[in-house]
């Protein structure tokens, strides 16, 4: 689009409030969430980023740069989805974030490459396990992982089942990271009101599934912090 | 002690589990509890370990090493106390560890130093804020911090009230970390049952309290995970 201003499809811009989970987990952070997404995973915890249910604002990078700005100061921007790496136009954004010396986090399943993930700090690949539904193309992840730094890289996968820990492990094996995040998943994306003891007996026999296991090693095992406060509240 | 065999004041070894706060919090561990501490901190959590009540076991390095062996594998180890840095003694135990390869971790309040502290891949230094009833003696922190590579350090404070993250803010502005620790403290150490929803609550207020504050940036701010699932069982 010569001389176009290219626009970022954004549904929500919040904060400041904190990372519950991965790598970051406990950091404040405000959160941009793109629309769009190329998967459709059983227990999406935002379907509302691809289901059609809502539209989003079409922006520059100024204009979420107005919006981060209007909500108070940040040394830290989570970029999450739907999926951001469908969004060629986000580089804008991410160039001009940098220049101000602001920390950039983005979660993607790792199944899209763009050139500007390079730049960002923390790049977390996280590989949906059979329980999504979802198929893990190997080779577009081999590639995107090929491209990125290790130390800019986290790998991460949402345990539900025995299955999803079995496909955990082969992510560890096959691209051997340091440090390998496990996170509790939470079934009931949808769920009202408090579901803390759920995900916190979930926590726990995850926990001692992987301390009973000998081939876990170079593990960390994580709740969505967020959920335990906040259930599934927006915004938050 | 020339030619004497060293030996370390033991408590506890105890694992597989996982580390509950702080940088690593998640880690898949094994964990080494020393006897001894130079502080009294009113709401202790390990109080067993200075207060007279428990005995230690005097282990060589090799004696901790073969309890460590029969708990099952591992490549990580968290050396807590007490404060494990009035044990001399450790080196041997630090030296044997790191010849085999394993990650170690140390948490102290940084009120001592001892050589083998900079062979610690990550130091956890947790200056006690005024709620504890101890002073900080910020001349012998600074000592220790001088000692020890930025990349190796980990700066923690425990938050139960408004004068512990002034507390806080005051460290991180004395040492500039990259990334400051605040730990929603437990109040109830010795409480029975339990304690999952206080803690919860009080972590949630940390977050608001620390969202709301500007001032606060690159900041992460943590539960006790282990108090969540174990409320203040022992050896989990």
């Amino acid at each position: 689009m010569v001389g176009g201003i290219v626009k970022i499809p954004v549904l929500e811009v919040f904060g400041p409030t904190f990372q519950g989970e991965g790598r970051a987990i406990g950091q404040k952070t405000m959160f941009v969430r793109t629309a769009g997404c190329d998967y459709r995973c059983s227990w999406c915890d935002s379907a509302f980023t691809w289901d059609g249910s809502e539209k989003p604002d079409m922006l520059t990078a100024d204009e979420v740069i107005a919006r981060l700005d209007a909500l108070g100061m940040y040394d830290y921007v989570t970029i999450s989805g739907g999926n951001p790496l469908l969004i060629a136009a986000m580089e804008d954004l991410v160039v001009k974030l940098k220049k101000r010396g602001v920390t950039l986090a983005v979660e993607t399943q790792g199944s899209r490459y763009q050139d500007w993930l390079t730049q960002i700090d923390d790049v977390t690949l996280s590989p949906k396990p059979p329980s999504s539904g979802m198929k893990t193309n190997w080779e577009q992840l081999d590639a995107i992982v090929e491209r990125l730094r290790p130390e800019q890289t986290t790998f991460k996968v949402a345990v539900f089942d025995e299955a999803d820990l079995a496909y955990a492990k082969e992510v560890q094996q096959r691209y051997s990271p340091d440090v390998m995040y496990l996170s509790a998943g939470n079934p009931e994306p949808g769920a009202d009101g408090d579901i803390t003891d759920a995900q916190l007996r979930r926590l726990k026999q995850l926990w001692e599934d992987v301390a009973r296991d000998p081939s876990w090693q170079s593990v960390r095992v994580l709740p969505q912090l967020h959920t335990l406060l906040y259930a599934n509240e927006r915004g938050v």
